[in-house]
């Protein structure tokens, strides 16, 4: 085993803390710091509007609404306190406790739903109000959130007249975390559930997640990790889930499992897991009578099945289909549904990796129960820096599909590099599938507006864990919160978010929003130049994922390897799925297939993804070859993240010192892996196009065999 | 497999949270809280000697004590400030810093040695002043903490004169910490040691784990594992030590590693790891010399060889002395130590586990090189909730022993139970071994009083982990806090420490400090009651040690069963440690083999260790059978554990909610426990027994075919 010094001899300016002790914001917080309001007008006005509140009614939630802007509003505006209807300056109120307020205003809720709010300035009582109502008081809660992120970003709230409702219903973070607290891909800690200490042990910090999650409108959550243990389902380990729930339920939040399809044989002595085998098909039912019995509102199962070795129908010769519906049968009568994951790729199946979620499920369109969704990633590969989006959506008319995008950072740098995954997100959902002409976006998809869905949904693989600030890296819990606000919103943008989230979490101050907001817009894009630009993708560290590994060319499987997927050979490089290759085109609508079976037509940021294309291909965009478009690319994200450090450095003394510290040591590590990432890279094709690195850029300090003989087996969050 | 519900039906009151939002003292800062003396007089007085203060000298430890004293007296105080030593009330100075002052007023301080401290009211330049002097500055740090402590408790300050002087040299925690952040023994989350993301973050806890660790005067810390991963010792790992060396060498704590025996054939690329092989021999030295290279005051290695499974000398047929003089003389040249553990028992020998620590190391006495310590564990089998002392201890003349304590509370309810371990330590280091005669305690012998060994010290492996109160349950952080105290002065009485903790980790109160320390104190001996009394041992869980489970019987070897331990039968119980026995007697000293050999000089806490009894047999203190005695202490354990939580309620309101809300969850755990540990042994010993539970003694509401099933797979801790 030969291991060196990672990285050694680069010189970077080691961060220093000006004290031993060092006190200021630890992340803990996230965006509900409700520290006061700097600018005294606007403080002022709010005094008037908040200072003395109403909540109507005495549920849980209710009670919930009421801790919540006790807190927020002392804190935002200095003093605040309850008081009656009559005295109040902003009432809060949801179903039967609102209808005097509808009535007598003339407002009308119902297209609100059960989940949507507005928040409007009237006149009641002779005295203006700020009103925030609902048909429910999940409603009111998500309202309410949302007046206290209109305070801390200090929007102006005269005449204010808002009306929001979720345009998908399930918002649900997946949780890869096993009941020995280990998180598959997490990057912060250990998972956030002490199994072995619940039921009895109830941390703040359930509580604080579920006002975090309520805060963005997430509103389920899937306690165990997609690869699951049986264990979850004994009722030793459900009375600890039910503890979880009732801590979620005033927040509006469902709590969901993972499920293993053997589970029958594993926990049940059943000889078999055969979905259309009765005993089989009573044992589910009979477990889901369980789960109900003790938690009332279970959201249902999420399923990973006959995917890299988790059981599933297919090994009793059935279909997906069978296998899911099977489960939704049990679920159905207390209302719960099933999420049935697209991400299978079978060893056996001689087809192209990326192809396979279309052509398993494609098939299988209109076969599925009514609580059944099918839960896809948004690329057909498995959450890449960049990658186009699966051909499945649009292509099931039937069949719910449901966006399963990963928060956490398991191919983009872990929980060290600064990315801000909303430029991704939005770049998903805005695109045109075309799958019913022109405008049939991925958000129209899923939202169920194109083709009508029962069901809708968006699942977020969480970057949760133990460590102080969530996520371990404050700029990434901007992820956990984008997630939350383009469930509830797949239309928004990116940058307003981005823009509300640096408001709330490090400073209204102009200056340092335009700054942070510019380097999160822009982050994205340098970490994919930096990794796999123009279209290259899983060229990262075996099994881990972690840094640069181009070489890998001896897993198990092909399309494990490295190489299958950059295809690097002395005439050039990139996977040929056009019709002269192994035509994953075709599973597009047009002209979407047209446009990606064509190198000149292809956009430059997926060429490599569809095309193998010589070094001297013209890359049209800056006139460069291929090979010094690829070099050039590399080193544009490489400064882009130093400029990025740059720019944070400006900002010290502008924001909190303890956030500004733990941002720096965060990108002195992203400008070296950066860096190690350029080297890497560059130097290993350029084995392949033998042509030397373009006049200008500086000369890598180590060799390629350095950057080969680089081992990690301690590497954080290997499944 | 079978699991169904642990301890359904029982019925205890939900803690409840008064509001979702909980702020207040969450543990994080310890016993080093700050927060302003509460009586104001106490604080008038001190402002007098200390709002204004003055430390000589320009270290990266004066700075640690600047840091220190301008955060803590702005919180005691209120108000204090650096400022000239002519205008300070407080002074502190160390080394030629404070030679005028030595001078001037006449004050000795070479009995202080390198770490000692003295704290004087003294006249300076015709003004009262409070002086902290020190030889070193580590020495002025220690002082300026003990002088803290005395304002967080209160104490007088007028006309104090005080000095003190650490007894043991060495004193050291042992984190049993693996690469990937698990913690072997583990109870409080994962290893604070964020390895991945090391050497360019450090975490703040870094910097408060060290300010902690100085503040009872810790001075070393071993970072990872004894069942070591040989990777630490690559240049990767070595770069992350070298950061943590860096954090905390300003407060005075050396860092040391554990390292794998067989290194030199695992990361070397050697064929042999045999101690007189000269390459061996030459590969460990250049380690060495790679390691101070970076590290100048590295401390050493901890080895755990050929025991439970790890490579050792034994291997290549030679004695542990030659493996640990080897590596002494690899570390020798720059002023490094080995602690080498006694805690070794093998599958060939034919011998009684408790006997193989001293019939391996008491012929090896005189042949370890000068810079060797034998680290021994308390008892002679495992970290049992109560054992008698290892007979080993004042069986070395010629070789140094160096205590090994655990803290984290492996087979003592892991973080959920409320034992302090003061007493427990206290009555260990009390022991009079009688080795040379009356009065030949074991402290005497750790501190080297009884044979003057050249180097002493004390270990305690660590309840530490990522939990943000640091050791998973508030009350535990006393154990921490109680080590190194004792490890300073192996005399200190736990009653003392216990009132100092109270005092400062919860309130200065009367009434609050009388109750939790009478509580901490009985905390032991109930949980002695109600999981082994009478000397009964390792009737735990296998392989977690979570819970009680006497019936394990099937394990690979027999000394890892329970059976084996208690010896139960139709006769009687107890394992035959005398002469009729295994004889384990005859390693101590007499008079203790002979009290040892029989039954009725035997203590009656150690009766079952050393004999095997008949259930008739008469226990002298209550004139009960044993059996009858048996029962009878398992309840009182549960009743006392009842009372606690009990006593604990009537202290609501009169701490922080959050510290009370804490510990009244982990006692609602521990209540559920303790009758879990108390129904399943007394059911189990029955068996045998053959006897009905005494009168007037509630009947367990399970049956043992219950408590047997019970399984915990994902127990944490696990090796």
């Amino acid at each position: 085993m030969k291991l060196v010094l990672i990285l050694a001899g680069w010189l970077f300016a080691l961060t220093v803390q000006a004290s031993s002790i060092m006190q200021g914001e630890d992340g803990y917080r996230l965006w509900l710091k409700y520290d006061p309001i700097d600018n005294a007008d606007v403080q002022q006005a709010y005094r008037q509007h908040a200072a003395n509140w109403f909540v109507a009614g005495n549920s849980a939630t209710t009670q919930v609404i009421k801790d919540e802007l006790d807190f927020a509003l002392k804190g935002l505006l200095g003093e605040a306190s309850a008081t009656d209807a009559e005295s109040a300056g902003l009432i809060v109120a949801a179903g039967d406790n609102a209808t005097v307020y509808r009535q007598k205003l003339k407002i009308e809720t119902a297209d609100l739903g059960d989940e949507g709010y507005l928040i409007q300035q009237v006149r009641w009582q002779n005295k203006p109000r700020l009103v925030v109502l609902a048909n429910t008081d999940v409603g009111a809660l998500y309202g309410t959130f949302h007046l206290l992120r209109l305070m801390q970003t200090q929007q102006n709230l005269e005449n204010v007249a808002l009306r929001s409702a979720p345009k998908t219903q399930l918002r649900v973070l997946n949780h890869w975390d096993n009941l020995d607290r280990h998180v598959e891909r997490g990057y912060a800690g250990q998972s956030i559930w002490d199994w072995h200490k619940l039921p009895d042990y109830r941390y703040q910090r359930y509580f604080d997640y579920a006002r975090a999650n309520a805060s963005v409108g997430i509103n389920g959550t899937v306690l165990n990790n997609v690869n699951a243990d049986p264990l979850i389902l004994t009722s030793q380990y459900l009375d600890k889930v039910k503890a979880l729930a009732d801590i979620f339920r005033p927040y509006g939040i469902k709590v969901y499992l993972s499920v293993k399809f053997s589970s029958p044989q594993l926990i049940g002595g059943l000889k078999s897991s055969d979905p259309l085998d009765k005993k089989v098909q009573a044992w589910w039912k009979n477990k889901a009578d369980e789960i109900y019995q003790a938690i009332p509102d279970f959201g249902g199962f999420l399923v990973k099945a006959n995917s890299e070795g988790q059981p599933g129908p297919g090994d009793f010769g059935r279909t997906h289909a069978q296998g899911a519906n099977m489960l939704a049968q049990a679920l159905a009568p207390h209302g719960g549904v099933v999420m049935w994951r697209a991400f299978v790729y079978a060893n056996e199946k001689n087809e192209e990796r990326s192809k396979q979620a279309y052509s398993e499920f494609k098939p299988l369109d209109g076969k599925f129960d009514d609580n059944v969704l099918v839960q896809v990633k948004n690329g057909p590969i498995d959450f890449q820096p960049r990658e186009p989006v699966n051909a499945l959506f649009g292509a099931t008319p039937q069949t719910p599909l449901m966006m399963e995008f990963q928060i956490t950072m398991e191919y983009l740098g872990f929980s060290t590099h600064f990315v801000y995954l909303g430029p991704m997100y939005e770049e998903v959902l805005k695109t045109d599938t075309f799958a019913k002409g022109k405008g049939s976006t991925v958000a129209s998809v899923i939202d169920g507006e194109l083709y009508d869905y029962p069901i809708t949904g968006m699942a977020g693989v969480a970057n949760i864990g133990t460590d102080r600030n969530w996520t371990g890296h404050i700029m990434l819990q901007s992820n956990w919160y984008v997630f939350g606000r383009m469930a509830w919103n797949p239309s928004i943008s990116s940058a307003t978010v981005a823009d509300e989230w640096v408001r709330m979490t490090l400073s209204n101050d102009n200056e340092v929003v335009t700054k942070v907001k510019d380097m999160m817009m822009a982050s994205h894009e340098a970490t994919v130049n930096y990794m796999t630009p123009l279209g290259l993708h899983h060229i990262m560290g075996a099994g881990h994922h972690y840094g640069p590994a181009p070489w890998v060319d001896s897993l198990g499987r092909a399309d494990w390897n490295s190489v299958y997927y950059h295809q690097a050979n002395s005439k050039g490089i990139g996977f040929d799925r056009s019709p002269s290759g192994v035509n994953a085109v075709e599973q597009y609508f047009s002209p979407l297939k047209e446009e990606y079976a064509n190198p000149a037509t292809t956009p430059e940021k997926y060429l490599l993804w569809f095309h193998h294309l010589p070094w001297e291909y013209n890359v049209a965009s800056s006139g460069r070859t291929l090979w010094s478009e690829i070099v050039h690319r590399y080193y544009q994200g490489a400064n882009t993240v130093k400029e990025m450090a740059n720019t944070w450095d400006s900002l010290e003394g502008k924001i909190d010192p303890w956030q500004f510290h733990q941002v720096q040591m965060a990108m002195t590590i992203q400008q070296k892996e950066a860096i190690w990432w350029r080297n890497a890279c560059v130097l290993y094709f350029q084995q392949f196009a033998e042509l030397p690195i373009p006049e200008g850029l500086e000369k890598p300090e180590q060799s390629l065999e350095y950057y080969q003989s680089l081992s990690f087996p301690h590497a954080p969050g290997q499944g």
